[in-house]
């Protein structure tokens, strides 16, 4: 089982691609760019979506449902919008097949062409903005905290599981406002809940920052973002919150009547996240035996096997622990399976990143102990059946923590802070992950950096120190080093 | 308030409509037959899908997801699906707009055409037996249990919010087994599964039957389904589970090796419900002060009610009571606007169908009591503060009992058993709900009852009695009475 997946310094994208696949996440389909997402990784985007959820309610959302259509003119109501998504979208253009006269099985019908093509959703704010528009009327409508669960399409010619594919799975939150104040709050408040849930479920460290005006959400003043990094020193954009400020309720018309009776438009902001976090959390923790999941979003936290196949007493046993587990709060599986050896479950286990795994044997049993391992150091050791649970509980506990400061002190160590374009580039090239450097500010140099060296402004990190220094590339003044890397 | 509903007596439809809208579950859309989903009626919907997915995980089925996007040429392997789904289909031929030459704003790209349309997925058999060919090799690969929540399209010509719309949401449950009989049991277990739903957590009492040959799923050998009955006496299908044979295995070519290493080809199943199910709920419960939801549904359980405003003394009891209404797992909310007024607030949560709701004043607190209001039944009654979290619990299982007590009497006494056409057709016209009678089983007898009664055959149900009996309209022998209505 050891080969099935090709090493990291092998080939790093094969290494993905193994690891998707064959720990049975996700595949493609026999549709161009899409992905079908299998049960043991659907498993895992269940957990993240739950605990997402949660937090969102927490925070004052509710969920709705708005249409999958898009009607092609309410796209194009806001101009940088249409221009963002106009190149990569599904469009719906008839609403029935019909049997070919020429007997060439089933073809469109060209008489069921529809009046106006509709768009399949690359993102809701049109659709949504335009049925605000009838939700909100006084100040007494406001803030107005919805959030979607939805599948989107976007047209993208190069695509990868998870990644990036034509139809994915996210979130998108839709909140609407009286005053920017509380909209700008709102925008942060969700990074802040999006960096949160990252850093503590998913153990992905993650820098928050906005986005220059050259990588902004078409439509938004400004796009916040949380950036990490993958193992392979590229860097991943994991979630995005924007200030949308009145773009759209312009667009569509939403004003609301304000305690002084006065009509205002309304402010509003987006956010989201989607099945790329799955690609995130791969790459940020899995090695070259397999999958790697942090404790709180597996679907599986520990698995018993029995050494070397069922028998009276094993079971015995297992029954118990898994009942003590159980009481726990902890999923746990029994593989009974007596045609598997122990090694290729021990492997296969491993392939799928099962946090714990605990082994069973008459001669453990007699010394009333188990073999436990743990996924991410791959550490053994052999722990008393009394009080067994209580220490997988604190195993998993610890580690949680410690893939989370695992990532966290890789992460730490591909920052560099560099004073020149030759330095810049040779970091990228030697070491890869962030450089924090100084910038102009312009588009234009952005744009000539990533020319140079395929690097891409990520963000302007919110905790960046005020400090005098130079353009890296033009030596014009700058206040404060932003964040580049090479990314996904 | 109390106006705001239009009566079932004077518009049973329009009743229907102002509940939906003005309890706000649910609007039109700018898109044709699209509906937007509010959130107080996706917090149901919410409710219902946790439900149902841990009673598919209790009977060992995983989630999992497909593409949205189906290739025509799918679609057309299996004759009679084509036939059924073709002429209602939203069709995606390109991929791309771009700006109109001739300045007529965005059009569609015409060279983004899709060298094979692709269809918006109007169920999924076809795509998930396409990807099953990959997944299914040996016996051991099977049973493969899978469920998908998902969106789906229909165009749909006639539309009612949540009855009948172009997009709805849904589950659909696709597996693949080793034996006929196996897959027979599944289609039944997942009968049952839908029937204890409907029963126990909607408070909807069903009848569980099977189709005739006329109303099957197209590309099924069999289907079941569980009927309810409105309150205007029309029956609603509200869930099938189908029996698939082999036809998917072999339009697809989906085999296994079985343990003597023979390949065959697999039996499938497929059932779903859908938001359709909102329909019913509100159907089979509402009156005409707006929504009724059964307790173990709703989103919010209790409401209190500060009379006539909040104060200190008044915000304090209501805090303790929350605190133990929560502490027993019951949802509630305590509405502190001091704008509307306690009568007002009354016939809002009354039209928005919270199970319970609770006033308490300073007259009530000097007594050590609250006023309770069951909204079934609309009873008030004064309660002691003393443990009123656990007469709140009790009452709120009372209320679920009551809806599906009252629910059943209403639906057995519209069952009537007729043994000739006018009997047949003054029982519709004259009491409605559903109809027994005796059919010689050939589909066109049923279409001749149709044109004669607009009564479609609801089902054969599963525990008919064997009796003799001649057909209703032929004359014809026939062994058991089967279930007529006129329908949703």
């Amino acid at each position: 089982m050891s080969k099935v997946i090709t090493s990291r310094a092998e080939d790093y994208s094969a290494w993905y691609n193994d690891i998707v696949r064959k720990a049975g996440l996700a595949d493609h389909s026999a549709v161009r760019g899409c992905m079908v997402i299998k049960p043991d990784g659907f498993g895992i985007w269940e957990n993240i979506k739950a605990q997402l959820d949660k937090m969102f309610k927490e925070t004052g959302h509710v969920n709705a449902y708005f249409p999958l259509f898009i009607p092609k003119s309410f796209l194009s109501k806001e101009a940088e919008h249409v221009e963002g998504f106009a190149k990569e979208c599904a469009v719906v253009t008839h609403h029935r097949l019909m049997n070919d006269p020429n007997g060439n099985g089933v073809v469109v019908d060209p008489s069921a062409k529809l009046e106006e093509e509709l768009i399949v959703r690359p993102t809701s704010e049109t659709i949504i903005w335009n049925t605000y528009k009838d939700w909100i009327k006084s100040y007494r409508d406001l803030p107005l905290l919805i959030n979607q669960w939805a599948n989107v399409v976007r047209w993208e010619m190069r695509t990868r599981l998870f990644l990036r594919t034509a139809e994915f799975l996210w979130q998108e939150g839709h909140t609407a406002h009286a005053t920017s104040g509380e909209a700008v709050t709102e925008t942060l408040t969700m990074l802040d809940v999006y960096a949160k849930f990252a850093e503590e479920y998913m153990a992905m460290p993650v820098i928050k920052g906005v986005k220059s005006a050259n990588e902004r959400f078409a439509g938004a003043l400004d796009t916040y973002t949380i950036e990490a990094l993958m193992q392979d020193g590229k860097a991943l954009q994991a979630g995005t919150s924007h200030f949308l400020g009145q773009n759209f309720a312009k667009a569509f018309d939403v004003k609301y009547l304000n305690e002084n009776q006065k009509e205002e438009y309304v402010w509003a902001t987006s956010w989201g996240v989607s099945t790329r976090l799955m690609g995130g959390l791969i790459m940020t923790h899995s090695d070259d035996q397999g999958l790697v999941v942090p404790p709180k979003l597996a679907m599986t936290q520990v698995v018993i096997i029995p050494i070397p196949k069922p028998a009276a007493a094993i079971d015995e046993a297992a029954e118990k622990i898994m009942k003590e587990l159980k009481a726990l709060g902890i999923s746990v599986k029994y593989d009974t399976d007596s045609k598997k050896r122990p090694g290729f479950k021990f492997a296969e286990y491993e392939l799928k990143g099962v946090p714990v795994r605990l082994g069973i044997g008459n001669r453990d049993l007699e010394k009333g102990q188990v073999e436990v391992a743990r996924r991410d150091t791959q550490e053994k050791s052999s722990q008393p059946l009394e009080g067994i649970a209580e220490y997988v509980l604190q195993l998993l506990d610890d580690i949680q923590n410690n893939l989370f400061n695992r990532a966290k002190a890789y992460r730490d160590s591909h920052i560099t802070s560099v004073d020149s374009m030759e330095a810049f580039k040779a970091t990228l090239d030697e070491k890869g992950g962030f450089v924090l450097a100084h910038w102009d500010g312009t588009t234009e140099t952005e744009k000539k950096i990533k020319d140079l060296t395929k690097a891409t402004l990520r963000c302007i990190p919110l905790d960046a120190k005020e400090e005098d220094g130079k353009c890296v590339l033009t030596g014009k003044p700058s206040k404060k080093r932003v964040l580049f890397a090479r990314a996904y």
